[in-house]
């Protein structure tokens, strides 16, 4: 990677950050979006809150990268250093921006809440500075030269940074640095299958061509990540879709989404597009299937509710599942019909989806292994269920539970 | 941090640090082992595979540094660098190791497979290094002097790493730094004021004494962590018990634990001290609140159930909120109230919490701006509401009510 430039460096700024407190996700997320720009970097430096080592390390970056991207250490306290720092590396005063604090001012305002006088300190940017207003919370970020070099500081807040990075930082670097090559990436995303699985099911591929691969494995969602390199994002796109076209051949209906989607937006697409409703009948995801539907912007167009039956008492009340079909305990496929049954008939929707299982940590009442869960979905002409024996903590297990219940929807309406 | 002795350094090697690959949780797992120990990670620096690049960052963390923790590039591959570069730094040659290459044929011997000749460049090590035997895997890791600096080198794969560690690394470092001060970091956990303000509330506090303040904020929850320095673990803790006190005087009923702990938790614990039940009826969050409440293990003493109601037809129908009521909307305290009695109707519950709000991106229906919520709590003696403007976007809108909902049952019960 020596020869590579423009040379990025990122200097994530924060004592959470050496401590056990925090994973810093920032830096995947720079690397990659730098990545699809077809920009590497180059080095990574953490540093604790200290203006010393904060500045010290701004200079030494300066000297050998093209650009240092300073994450963290723009908020309002005592422990947010990085304007003071950058201040000290680049020798220009701090000076203040009264449009910052206008800014500021009618944030606070908005949420009908005083600013704390601590917030001032965040109109306050480096003479020189090129700012980049706040992006949905209170801190500005801010872009300077120090001899050659371009340093910018973005929040460590990831959404703010997210979007900074995305409306000023990546423009700028383009606008600098007119990279020969482009890099674009497809992410594949499938559920269903694991990791090792789906990567011998596409194994020939990868050393067939010139599109990278690479997988990477979330709880039950695996993306296939295909990397094109081109003169122009015409011409990467071009291989990148021969190659998906052989992926989505060997891989079918275990691919939910092409690009950074999410399972209940794919899922959410479908009803919309027949003109479905749904609703949820929960236990062992006690709400999370109805929530992830929810996620989706213009849900209410679809999901009419739900019910949490925690108890076998609900189940029948609520939900009329038979008592005797629950004397054996609440984990079964019968069960799970009968909640989706009852689901569809309380809220008088298209289709519904029920959940039951065990998540543990312990197993108590009922006599099957931590991780056992059913699912059942009830639609206009029928009901079919499928149990799950899923790995992992309590947590791991019901949230892929309930891409397991999206996923189920989604087969359904493919 | 700037006093704090002995100075720690890592160095994570590998370009896969650098792309969007693979996230660096070793770092994370070496500054929690140190912390414990009382050591504290001052300085952490990522490189690419490269020689260059590997001695380069040695030497140079080896002059601010008592000890530098090399991570990675262990490996038999041609991008495994780690030796030769540490060989170069500290100016010693490599040199054979026949206990090290009689290992390596056992290992591959047990496994039934043939050793590949690019394996025995493991067992060349610099001179003078103190092994650390291969921890499952087949690379060794050893120990070396540079200077005054004690440099370790480390395998990247997490499992290795981590066995090492314990075994080898945090010996010596207890060995080598005894005099060690201890520190301590204690979490103060608050809900219901921004980071700014609460950073006000203390702010005097902040440098009147030996403790150390930082503040982080996530979405609605803002963290004041003290952290005290002291001979050894009760030192440290005495005088964290009286910070904490000061800053419980100031923060009152905002806190909702202390140490790492989750709202849900906190919440959980009270309902089940008290021996309550609770159920839920949510608009907004869509089964956010009831799944949350469903994350703490052993929630179904207490969790009933819970409606989702995402209609003004289904808050009529299953919850029994008079029509007339939802005429003008569905977000008044009025409307929550009743959908929080209709809930602790429905499941008999002593409890019931209640959500209704705006989440958008758009607000078509209502006449209020995005981010109004309102949360009720009926109660056995009657029923109390708050209405809400919360910033963000449509996830953080649904996630600080959802907190906000749990906060509210804790303050009524605390």
């Amino acid at each position: 990677m020596k020869e590579c430039f423009p040379r990025i460096g990122v200097l994530t700024v924060g004592d959470e950050l050496l401590s056990c407190e925090t994973l810093d996700t920032n830096v995947r997320f720079i690397a990659s979006s730098l990545g699809e720009a077809g920009f590497v970097v180059s080095r990574h430096v953490t540093v604790p809150d200290n203006v010393e080592d904060i500045s010290r390390e701004v200079r030494a970056l300066s000297h050998v990268c093209e650009a240092v991207i300073v994450t963290g250490g723009l908020g309002p306290t005592s422990d947010d250093l990085t304007r003071e720092s950058i201040s000290s590396a680049v020798g220009k005063e701090l000076v203040f921006h009264p449009s910052l604090k206008d800014g500021l001012e009618r944030f606070f305002k908005r949420l009908g809440r005083p600013m704390a006088k601590e917030n001032l300190s965040q109109a306050y940017l480096p003479q020189g500075a090129v700012v980049i207003p706040p992006a949905g919370g209170t801190a500005p970020g801010f872009m300077i030269a120090r001899g050659a070099a371009l340093i910018v500081a973005l929040p460590g807040v990831p959404k703010e940074m997210q979007s900074m990075l995305a409306t000023h930082v990546m423009p700028e670097l383009a606008r600098r640095f007119p990279t020969a090559e482009l890099s674009v990436t497809r992410r594949i995303m499938t559920f269903g299958m694991g990791e090792s699985d789906v990567a011998g099911v596409v194994a020939d591929l990868i050393d067939a061509g010139s599109v990278k691969y690479g997988f990477l494995a979330t709880e039950g969602v695996v993306v296939v990540k295909l990397t094109a390199r081109g003169a122009d994002a015409k011409c990467a796109n071009a291989m990148l879709d021969v190659e998906q076209a052989m992926v989505a051949e060997r891989l079918g209906n275990l691919i939910f989404a092409v690009g950074d989607r999410s399972m209940e937006d794919a899922t959410g697409e479908l009803l919309r597009e027949r003109a479905l409703t749904i609703a949820t009948a929960e236990s062992v995801t006690a709400g999370m299937v109805s929530s992830r539907i929810a996620n989706t912007p213009g849900s209410s167009a679809y999901l009419r509710g739900g019910v949490v039956a925690y108890s076998a008492d609900e189940k029948t009340r609520l939900l009329n599942v038979p008592a005797n079909l629950l004397a054996d305990g609440a984990v079964s496929e019968d069960v799970a019909e009968a909640m989706a049954h009852g689901a569809r008939a309380l809220f008088d929707s298209d289709l519904a989806i029920a959940t039951t299982g065990i998540a543990g940590p312990g197993s108590l009442r009922e006599n099957k292994p931590v991780g056992t869960v059913v699912i059942a979905l009830a639609h206009e002409k029928g009901v079919l269920s499928q149990t799950y024996l899923l790995p992992g903590d309590r947590m791991r297990i019901r949230n892929v539970a309930t891409l397991a219940a999206l996923n189920m929807v989604r087969l359904h309406l493919a």
